[in-house]
């Protein structure tokens, strides 16, 4: 299946226009057209141009793009990406939740862009969705108090954990998550990072072709976004454009190939992919 | 404790003289001096500066450091960093060998310099050491066969998986080895990569405080280098760079603020870092 440039762009300027309308919100995205990649603002069916990162120097450039013309991109190139894990009540199901963030990692190789595939590995059985809030360290962060934390987040877009359950749990599961988590395009991320939203209170869903899978609030997240960076900042140094993911809700099934999966979040956007083979 | 420029050249150029006068392996390192950083080839006492990156472009720039002038540093910046569980016999004990090699992951954050101190984390009660041999991936890898692999393993260094076993392993251990494996400067690499050395049969050892702790050789590796990037490339592509430590022998102890551990590997020399509490 593929999508046209249309469809991309009435998804992210019809659903939630309404929700636009009434935040605050900055959108940044990352584009490529011809040759150069940069990042940009998000302004109605155009992206208006960046000059000098994300994080410090920032200044419009005074271009100007029609979003029809450019690829959107993952929205960072992070030095690292952690995810939580059972950090949603409705995941935990009759298990207690953990007392503080339980994290692992996902590699930086297996970042993928909005629209493009998740291509399920050749001996993998059992590749599931796992839509989820992830959270943008906009500075260096170490030791930080929970307040000084909520400042080192820049903003939060949307993220697919996608998880191959067999090697993550499964009767002859992996010692740890390397690859149930890791596998190249596993990690889809984007295309939107909203800064400026409260984002403690937001509805989020997942959709597989177009049926609604997954459906919470991110005020059910049992640790928040910046008790989790404080807490993580305790043993790790985060940089500018760190990713966490921040946890999935619910239940997840098995994608296969020919699938169309959905992330949205309310005043974010949404995160679209297709799925098939490697 | 404190180790001088003189300690450090005399370790690095002492002891493994004898394997260094025999080996036709080229030793690259990566230095700071002044305020600038640069990878070089190491020469006697010398380092023979590079220029255009150590996986491609490289040639020598003509400019030549005395080694005690100059800091030596991590060699390499990797994208990821992936390490083995299990991949010694000795380290086993009675555990059944892994069929293929079990990876996790550690972060880039982690990286610490040969001679900087590894740090104790405050609620840390158990690091221990782990030394190993480092595989340093100098082509784009995706899907290769063993030969292939062995193609794309540019050199081999030192590293210290260093490791909080409470964290790890404990009673209320974490869900993923996230900080057991990842607090900041528990990736302590380097010096020296050796390019075009026979890594299959290496003596290692690691000592603490001049007492040798591990000893074994890489023969005694369950999944080779060649093997496990080719098992790793089914499912992530590797970048140059890319470090993957190849596993600890035998059994480790804990290490406490004042000590000094030192991992030394037959014909590529030298890892040494005090310890001190963070």
């Amino acid at each position: 299946m593929s999508l046209s440039r249309r469809e991309v762009v009435t998804t992210l300027m019809g659903g939630l226009a309404a929700a636009q309308a009434q935040s605050p919100a900055v959108k940044f995205v990352r584009f490529r057209k011809g040759g150069q990649t940069a990042h940009g603002i998000l302004d109605g069916d155009a992206i208006r141009e960046i000059r000098g990162g994300l994080f410090d120097s920032r200044q419009e450039s005074g271009a100007k793009h029609a979003l029809k013309d450019v690829k959107l991109l993952y929205p960072v190139e992070p030095t690292k990406i952690l995810a939580l894990a059972g950090n949603y009540r409705s995941h935990l199901g009759q298990q207690p939740a953990h007392p503080y963030p339980e994290i692992f990692y996902k590699p930086v190789s297996a970042l993928q862009n909005p629209e493009d595939p998740i291509l399920i590995p050749k001996d993998a059985t059992d590749v599931h969705y796992e839509g989820e809030l992830v959270l943008v360290i906009g500075k260096r962060a170490r030791n930080l108090s929970v307040a000084e934390a909520r400042e080192a987040i820049f903003g939060v877009t949307c993220g697919n954990d996608v998880s191959e359950r067999q090697w993550q749990n499964g009767k002859n599961k992996d010692v740890q998550w390397w690859r149930a988590k890791g596998a190249d395009t596993f990690d889809p991320v984007g295309p939107v990072i909203a800064r400026g939203l409260d984002y403690g209170r937001l509805a989020i869903q997942t959709r597989l072709n177009g049926k609604v899978v997954q459906k919470d609030s991110t005020s059910s997240l049992v640790h928040d976004g910046p008790a989790t960076v404080s807490f993580v900042s305790r043993y790790l140094t985060l940089m500018p454009g760190d990713l966490i993911f921040t946890g999935t809700s619910g239940t997840t099934t098995r994608m296969v190939p020919g699938d169309v999966v959905e992330v949205e979040i309310e005043g974010i956007g949404v995160l679209r992919n297709k799925v098939a083979a490697a």
